[in-house]
């Protein structure tokens, strides 16, 4: 502390100087042409300043770094170094991170590896404890973190993580208030995720502590929740982009409750658009203030999860920095964290360091699966089906007639079938469906990243390709694959919980264009469809309307699960 | 927290609804029809609801309770549950107390009594930690809190209260420092006061983790302090009123950065014109939307001193609630505190406890006071006089020839002579002085509220006066006398400390305008002057430009003693 004051009372030389830029005051929402001075990592002053180093920062505008109000790395398929390698080039230097997906897969093993590879690299992963692990009774996942593991867990995490079991709240489940309560204790910030509650509902669930929520997907959701006090973070994932059907909750008087965050975001979407830093960008493009803009994804994401250390470029703050061209245009040329450079010119400066942790490798644990275990055996041909909303995590519940012969599904009416292997705990569970939109033609894609539980999902238009799909993502311990007309065409591995590669973003980029080319040019996967990340989101039974996990099919209006032949 | 979330879903009955009344939201700048369900003393939810009990509130106008972000309840001179009487009429259901003037007498002890006596009342002090006892080590005070002394009271406290003591923090003093490494450790508040600080020495003491002031009288001095990052409390005291000038300050970026406060109310204004609902009503009328205002004392403040479960109504919150006739009229009908009714047409409906703490009382120590330990020896005419400024608690540090007999300083030139007894540990230290602008005609006046020290001040114009006003001090444990021509007039005894009354306020109004009245008419103090609160603030070494301690003559400027001579 005493370093810091005389470095700000200029009586010591700062670290370094970041010389006359244009400094982005999210205070007043001026921007003020000054020297950021720098000592131990921590801004000492902001004014006219003398370093030992000095950067001549004239005519470029000075922002804090940014920070993603919500994400799961693990979407990516980059570890934690590597996402950070991947984001810090586009200012993203703290990320509110739910491990969800790894603690699914690992438990509390899980969180610990991200966590600890984060410390290796200039990013600030501040790891939200998992509230839904499983993430509903309603599917077999790898682990299981109740009350208690929360409370374990909140010793090393900042929060409690998306609360996903909205019913949970509301209705009052013994474990999830001991949950609740147990934030309430801490007093740390509780995640939401509750798409279209009521009025009663987000009362409920806001009054049990639960104060923010990145599941808005329309004005009046969004307000509703403004109005009974959450945070609003706007989200522009790959999968789900609300920030320009939301432009139009934000004024003057809502701004200072609403942040920016991505949740699920793609390593192509990473490498050609950026993170955080689009979040922004299409909202000036859409008319905010520049300033306001940057505002959503610094103080007031850092004010939402009780982050006094930054958010702003003032005395006392980390010296997390962007350094921009111009705030129309918003390119990020130069990212410091904790005070060193560490991207320039959109390339990170420093080495991503995967762990070789054991206890988040060689996760599928299953039998062997053959096509008689994929066999639908159905009597009657009126059949509830799965119907992808292109662009959406959501489907809906379609009522369709089905082809069997034999009293087994014979795939001559067009649908595709879609399959969840559990891959945990070996169960032998399969649940097996119809879905219509998806448009494979004689192969099948299979893939362990599948939402909440990551049991291996395989969707094909033919048993025995569907059986080889799942049997290769069996063999390589997890990963995504396509298979055509018998034969395997490639597979991207993902070692790391079955979720996650080891190896670095342009590897990922280049093999999910690959298989994606494969899935549409080969597979005839529909176009508007993403042939992968669609299928992750099948099993997903906490979002509207009809999923399918391991254990069956399942209705989100009813919450429960539904035969998959329609009842007269 | 499961019967607030039954109450919530509409599932039980609430203890109580507001029905129907205009709700104001501070998170949206909204205005609502609305009902609030309160259970347990916690909003359940804001909507439609039913309840045990019901209260119309059609037409009226529903506020979160009003914040004071700081001041100290002994300027008032009510102990605190008198206090809280006369508050809670006014919308006023939290105050972030500073006890800064009772920790100065009797320490630990004087914090402890204001938390106790707190607690038998529905208004919620929230104690900091007094920074700065003795508030400067140029005058003699009654305790001493180090760092290890608020490092203890932090178990009781919320934070710690206004770093005075600025010089301290800028040049690295130990004990400073120490204090403020531990506020950081512990993630509380401190609170700042620092008028017309420097750039530099804002950046540093903003950077020692100081995150707010109240001291700032102009617009250039709040733009500042927001521009580096500092919540400004806009202030409207009985000696100190900001609003006026700071309103330029206020638009819609640095709204959220803006805090009411009264730092120090007298009683006549608690008796007329209120207390925040004050700085509200004035806001409006400068043309502020009163939603705005309303935020300000409300949500601003709440999130400044991290009051998570107040500052707004949504679920969650504690059921603090004002009715409000009009938005623009702005009178108080009704205050809800924890969902009680516990104030009603200015009247509050509960009684005041004063607690009969005894080691609060008989807190004057010091040799009996003559006319002999007053007098002024002086050899050169040419002296430093303080010079009152009226309506402020800074003076000017004038030069004048003043009347000398016989080496003692005789009164004839017109000035009056101000001394400060030392009352604590009977040192027997008396500073002398001079001061012009006050105007006291045969008589004295003397009073054991002094800032910060709390030693007993006496000003006349004549020495035997003098001793006969500062032997009455004496005599009842601290109070406020006016003695003429030889005699007491009347006294308002303050046995708390030397600080306030066991009395209610009509009590101490009935008294403090008694004896103004008679300083004023009979004893020709000057009307521009208020004749006892003025006197309170001349020992006051922390603020411009000079002041006395019971160690004689302080100037601010070099900050430190100066001989009342002026040597050539």
């Amino acid at each position: 502390m005493e370093k810091q004051i005389k470095v700000a009372m200029g009586l010591e030389k700062a670290d370094l100087v970041l010389k006359g830029g244009n400094v982005i005051n999210v205070y007043t929402g001026e921007i003020e042409v000054a020297d950021i001075a720098i000592c131990d990592g921590y801004i000492a002053g902001v004014g006219s300043y003398c370093g030992k180093k000095e950067v001549n920062m004239q005519g470029k505008y000075l922002s804090p770094g940014f920070i993603d109000g919500h994400l799961h790395i693990e979407s990516t398929m980059l570890s934690p170094s590597n996402f950070a390698k991947a984001v810090l080039p586009w200012g993203t230097t703290t990320g509110i991170c739910d491990p969800h997906e790894i603690a699914n897969v690992c438990g509390e093993d899980g969180v610990d590896y991200m966590i600890e590879e984060c410390k290796n690299v200039p990013f600030d992963g501040m790891f939200m404890a998992p509230s839904c692990v499983p993430a509903t009774p309603y599917e077999n996942n790898g682990a299981n973190i109740d009350a208690k593991g929360v409370d374990k867990l909140l010793q090393k995490c900042h929060g409690i993580g998306e609360f996903m079991n909205a019913p949970g709240v509301i209705y009052c489940d013994k474990d999830v208030m001991d949950k609740l309560k147990c934030a309430k204790a801490k007093g740390v910030v509780v995640d939401g995720h509750y798409p279209l509650a009521g009025n009663k509902e987000l009362n409920a669930y806001i009054g049990a502590g639960i104060t923010t929520d990145h599941e808005c997907v329309d004005v009046e959701d969004a307000c509703n929740k403004l109005r009974r006090g959450m945070y609003v973070l706007v989200r522009e994932g790959s999968a789900t982009r609300n920030l320009r059907d939301l432009f139009p909750i934000i004024n003057s008087k809502t701004l200072r409750r609403l942040v920016f965050c991505t949740d699920d975001r793609q390593v192509h979407d990473l490498l050609s658009i950026g993170h955080i830093n689009n979040n922004i960008k299409i909202a000036i493009e859409m008319g905010l203030s520049p300033i306001d803009a940057i505002t959503m994804a610094t103080l007031n994401c850092a004010e939402c999860y009780k982050l006094n250390d930054r958010g702003a470029l003032s005395a006392g703050k980390i010296a997390d920095i962007v350094v921009i061209d111009d705030i129309y245009k918003f390119n990020v040329l130069e990212v410091y964290k904790k005070g060193k450079l560490v991207a320039k010119d959109g390339k990170a400066l420093f080495e991503a360091k995967v762990l070789d942790n054991k206890k988040v490798r060689n996760t599928v644990h299953c039998n062997d699966i053959t096509e008689d275990d994929l066999k639908l055996k159905i009597n009657s041909d009126k059949v509830r089906v799965i119907g992808i909303e292109p662009h959406n995590v959501t489907t809906t519940s379609l009522i369709r007639k089905a082809s069997i012969t034999k009293g087994v599904y014979d795939f001559k009416d067009g649908l595709s079938k879609i399959c969840v292997i559990e891959r945990h705990k070996n169960t032998g569970n399969i649940g097996i469906g119809l879905i219509e939109g998806y448009g494979i033609k004689n192969g099948a894609i299979a893939v362990s990243v599948a939402h909440d539980s990551h049991n291996i999902i395989v969707c094909g238009d033919n048993d025995k390709d569907m059986a080889i799909a799942a049997s290769e993502i069996k063999r390589v311990g997890g990963g995504m694959t396509a298979v055509h007309n018998g034969k395997v065409y490639d597979t991207l591995e993902l070692p790391i919980a079955g979720l996650m590669s080891d190896k670095n973003i342009d590897y990922i980029a280049t093999m999910t264009a690959k298989l994606n080319k494969f899935a549409y040019e080969v597979l005839n996967v529909e176009k508007e469809v993403e042939p992968f990340m669609t299928l992750s989101f099948m099993s997903l039974v906490v979002i509207p309307q009809l999923k399918i996990s391991d254990k069956g099919l399942f209705d989100y209006q009813t919450f429960s699960f539904v035969d998959i032949e329609v009842k007269e």
